[in-house]
């Protein structure tokens, strides 16, 4: 049976990208497009928006409209809207995927109290492929132990301000929590003249910054005589699209709860 | 506790890389080294044999005389050698760790009566690297199922006369077994003119002659957005010597039974 | 001196992304933007209409209308528009950079004549990268030489329909051509089975289709003991649109003549 | 005409090599093999010492004896010895290829002296590739200029005990000259924390320390919408003994004077 989703923020960046996910996904549809009512484009034809082309759901300003018309909404919006987002698909018994991030304390309080009667699924990182990689790398550090030295190198354009990235640093928290280690004490993030040989525990992060790279991550590790390697490469945000209409089937068949990607995925 | 190690055919090839491989390890020390009693080296040091310099172990022409210097033996020789071993090795309760290949139907059956009373670990490849892809693979298939592309690019050297590597055919196996395909169905070993768009069943096979490459094999699965990669590169047959020797210190604390390296590397 | 450019087809993919190109280098400034005079956008700012705020310049139906306001138009349209095009700039001395494809014999003598007082630059890709990475591949091909084996690996997006790639295909020809080998007798396209071991004269293409891969392409030379690699990777049509730029910056400064991509990156 | 090649310390690491390297270039031949005279294997066949299989050159314990048998000796040895040779050499006309590294200054004159009346061949660095790889960056930082970022990745062993590698180094050298920038003042060796958006003209070096890499080079040049990577891997030290052969066959043919691996391979 299909799955009926409704996005909000449809006329945003992040909306176009999950309508043209659901056009992708053929266990899913789009069942309803909101946005603020104060756009100028409400009334268009959410498919056109997206550059896909018509497909007759009509954008609305008003989620309240629209709630007999769906099974999942997905939510990628700011917290205030959210939050009233989630009353009234706690009331009408509607699922939820929220992507949106940078609840205080009491508005994930409100959240947790809105979303009781129903089933949500709320990641920081909906993309499948990084949630499949944190799985391998759990699985291949305790496999490979204490035999193999671990490096972490990625790549990402040039307007990035920080470095590791975050994928990058929760990659090596994975790998050093199957080891038993502390990364804040083994992490390396550097090497420069006389270094000494490498010690086994450390962990290594090496960091390249240029052009437009989405995002490239490399998990290496290194064994006398062989390596193994995991690589996630993105080259646009529809993974994170794509992942979040993924959640929108799943968390539909789920009882009340609160679940996340690696529950998507059957990786727990 | 230490894991006492013996090596047959220790003056050969990859007996000397076991030697290298059981230095490497720190359960394990090197209890015996043998050779074909007609071999010349017999009473040299194993070590330096090895090229690693003294360590005290001679090379010995007869198992029999060592039977309690060890608790694993580990033997890459030929089937009629290896079953010799088994006889002795079963007769006292000593573990062994089989890389040889090539036994016929006669020969398995008996060395299966040899090897009843001990515990054994067999497999056609060592490798901790290969066996643990072999793992990330299913899983990866698994979680990202028919919403990828599967391309496996392998490369060997330039003298190596069959395409794709038998690694790269078993990886196939791994995937197309977790996605309920008949491999033989859907590979694909070559492209070339008007193909047409991809079919999302298939599964390509790239092969890479070249040089003195030992042995690479990455295979990606390719979705809108984002791609995983799992590689396997091997420098050198060290990677062999050290899964075996991984698998001896295993199998010396296991009940009498046959066991794999899936089984040695908690995989199963 | 910033060089004035002008677009035609503004509002079209290529025309944005042109626009953008502009805006990224500083040594030109975008001076008109053409459309179809029936366009309903024209009166547009071409600067919104790319996306990047407003710039000031509007969106025109005709042509000669600016034609005092540019040094050098980029057009990659159709052939009958470039042929008025290339009339009206041949006319006010105005150089070109010509993108457009599928000039028939009768269009191409005609632009011939068009375009005899002034400069422009005509080619079939405008990346920098890949007419940078033909230069490189011809050099490493004349210094390596025979003592290595050659094999080119690419990898697109799964809508692609044949194989391997044109720009793979130009990459063969650049190193067979260097050494002397008719790539039409040497050419590899898959290898299965039996195939003996690797020829040296032979130049292998592997072909990866998977996911929304825009390009990537790989040329490896193997020796022994070590292997030379020149990697191409786009990421979007901005390669063309930058490639295209840097060429009206350069051609602007250039005598009447007929010029390709090689000779603005300067590598004849 | 196949060049007669000698090798001084031919029973040691580097001389083995040299004595593969040459039974693998159809140009030259093995005509000599020199050891020290104190050496207990004087008298036996090279071949065999190389792993080859009896190739009827006897190990001879001093050059001067067989003087008139080569026309280039390849002397990868210590300074005192290959000054002793290139008496001998410069006396006889012999050319020679120069491998041997830490010539202190009254040494550097001496050898000057010896070799005025010959050709000699000298370098610290006689892989192939890796000089061709300084070309080839030379010609893409020149070609694509202050549109790139330009970062620089290498990986080596985990005994490596310095950071990044000389030859990282030199390549950020080159490509630093090439664009007209210091290396001291561009150059960053590690990113960590609140970096900022990458400043245009840093060069950047990212290091991977692991396992037994022998030694894997990569430089990108990222461009929006598209990079070129030019990568260098060694396998093996025979990297260098065939650059040193290939060097062999070229200086035998010159003018007395001094050459580097730049002027064998045609890049200057």
């Amino acid at each position: 049976m299909t799955v009926r989703v409704a996005v909000t923020g449809a006329a945003g960046r992040m909306g176009k990208i999950l309508i043209e996910a659901i056009a992708l996904n053929e266990a899913c549809v789009l069942a309803a497009a909101i946005e603020r009512p104060e756009s100028s484009l409400i009334g268009a034809d959410a498919g056109e928006l997206a550059g896909l082309g018509k497909n007759g759901v009509t954008l609305v300003g008003d989620l309240s409209a629209v709630l007999d018309d769906f099974d999942v909404l997905i939510d990628f919006t700011v917290p205030a809207a959210t939050l009233a987002n989630a009353r009234l698909c706690g009331g009408a018994g509607k699922s939820m995927v929220i992507g949106t991030t940078g609840f205080n304390a009491e508005q994930k309080a409100e959240l947790e109290a809105a979303i009781a009667p129903i089933a949500i699924c709320q990641a920081s990182n909906f993309s499948t492929g990084v949630n499949l990689c944190f799985k391998l790398l759990d699985m291949a550090a305790r496999v490979l132990g204490d035999d193999v030295d671990i490096e972490i190198v990625e790549a990402h354009h040039r307007h990035k301000i920080d470095a590791p990235s975050g994928t990058a640093l929760s990659m090596g928290h994975v790998v050093a929590d199957a080891l038993g280690r502390d990364l804040e004490k083994v992490a390396v993030y550097g090497r420069e003249g006389q270094t000494g040989a490498r010690e086994r525990e450390t962990i290594g992060f090496a960091t390249v910054r240029g052009g437009d790279v989405v995002g490239d991550h490399t998990v290496s590790f290194f064994a006398e005589g062989e390596r193994v390697e995991i690589t996630h490469k993105a080259s646009s945000r529809m993974s994170f699209g794509r992942g979040a209409v993924r959640a929108a089937a799943w968390v539909s068949a789920q009882a009340a709860g609160r679940y996340d990607m690696q529950d998507v995925l059957g990786l727990k």
